[in-house]
C-alpha cells in the first residue's frame, strides 16, 4: 500500500500499540487510543494520545518516563484475521514529546480525542498529552496491496 | 487479575505485538502469532514465534537483528472494545533467544504453532524460531478483575 493508504488505515483504527524504550534500551509496550493530526507542523503527521482517568497500575506511566529519557518510539496498528490473506499492519516510527495540557497543541489534541472517543465522557483525558511526530510510515499487507 | 489468569488470557489470544529495541535503544514493533509453552525450563514460561513464508518487507526481520544485539523484549496482548469497561491487557517482559530450526526446542515450538494455527499449512514456519523467556507477567483490566 502507498504511504497515504497506510496513513489512512492507521488513522481509522480505534487502538494502537506504543513501544518505547528506557535509556538502557529496555522496551515497554502499551495499548493506546489515539488521534492522528496533520498540518500543525508542515508536512508532519503527529499521533496524539492522552493520559485519562481510568484506574492505572503504577507502571502504566512508564511510557512517559521512557520518552523523557529516550524520545524514539514506534506505534503499530495491525489487523488480524483467521484468513491470513487479510492480514496487514502499519507502523509509525517517530519521536515523542510530552505536552502539558495548558498548551494549545495539547488542548487541540484533547478536543480531537474526545470527538473520536465518546468514552472519554466517563474517563476524561486529564493529560499529559503524548505527541508523536511521525518520521516514517511503513506498512505490510499479505495481499500485497 | 492474578498472574495465572493473565497467563491464560495471553495464551488464548491469536495475535500479540512484539517490541524489541536495537543496541542504541530505538524501538521496533511487529505483530506476531505465537504459542506459550511451559515446563521445558522449570518455572519459566516461554513465548514462541516463527518466521514463516508470508511475503516480507526487508525490514520485517529487524526484530531478529535487534534481539541479537539486545535480547530484552516485551510482548503485549490486549483487548479493545467500544465499552471501555471491558478493556484489558497482559504483557510479558522477558529475554529473547533465536533458535535454529534443527534444535529440539525449535521443532517442538513449530509443532505447537502448526497445531494452533492451521494457516501455517499454506505458509510454513521455516524459522528461525524466536523464544522469549518470560521474566515477568503484568496485566491490567478496566474492570479491576
Amino acid at each position: 500500500m502507498t504511504d497515504e493508504q497506510a496513513r489512512r488505515r492507521f488513522a481509522a483504527a480505534r487502538v494502537a500499540r506504543l513501544a518505547t524504550a528506557d535509556a538502557s534500551g529496555r522496551p515497554h509496550l502499551t495499548p493506546m487510543v489515539f488521534a492522528v493530526m496533520s498540518g500543525r507542523n508542515a508536512g508532519v503527521d503527529t499521533v496524539y494520545s492522552a493520559v485519562d482517568t481510568k484506574p492505572k497500575r503504577s507502571t502504566s506511566l512508564r511510557r512517559l518516563a521512557n520518552i523523557a529519557a529516550n524520545p524514539r518510539v514506534a506505534v503499530l496498528v495491525d489487523h488480524y484475521a483467521p484468513d491470513w490473506h487479510a492480514l496487514w499492519w502499519v507502523r509509525a516510527d517517530g519521536t515523542g514529546r510530552i505536552l502539558d495540557t495548558d498548551l494549545p497543541e495539547a488542548r487541540d489534541a484533547i478536543a480531537r480525542l474526545v470527538a473520536l472517543y465518546p468514552q472519554y465522557r466517563e474517563w476524561p483525558p486529564v493529560g499529559p498529552v503524548l505527541a508523536i511526530d511521525v518520521a516514517h510510515w511503513s506498512s505490510w499487507s499479505a495481499a500485497g496491496d
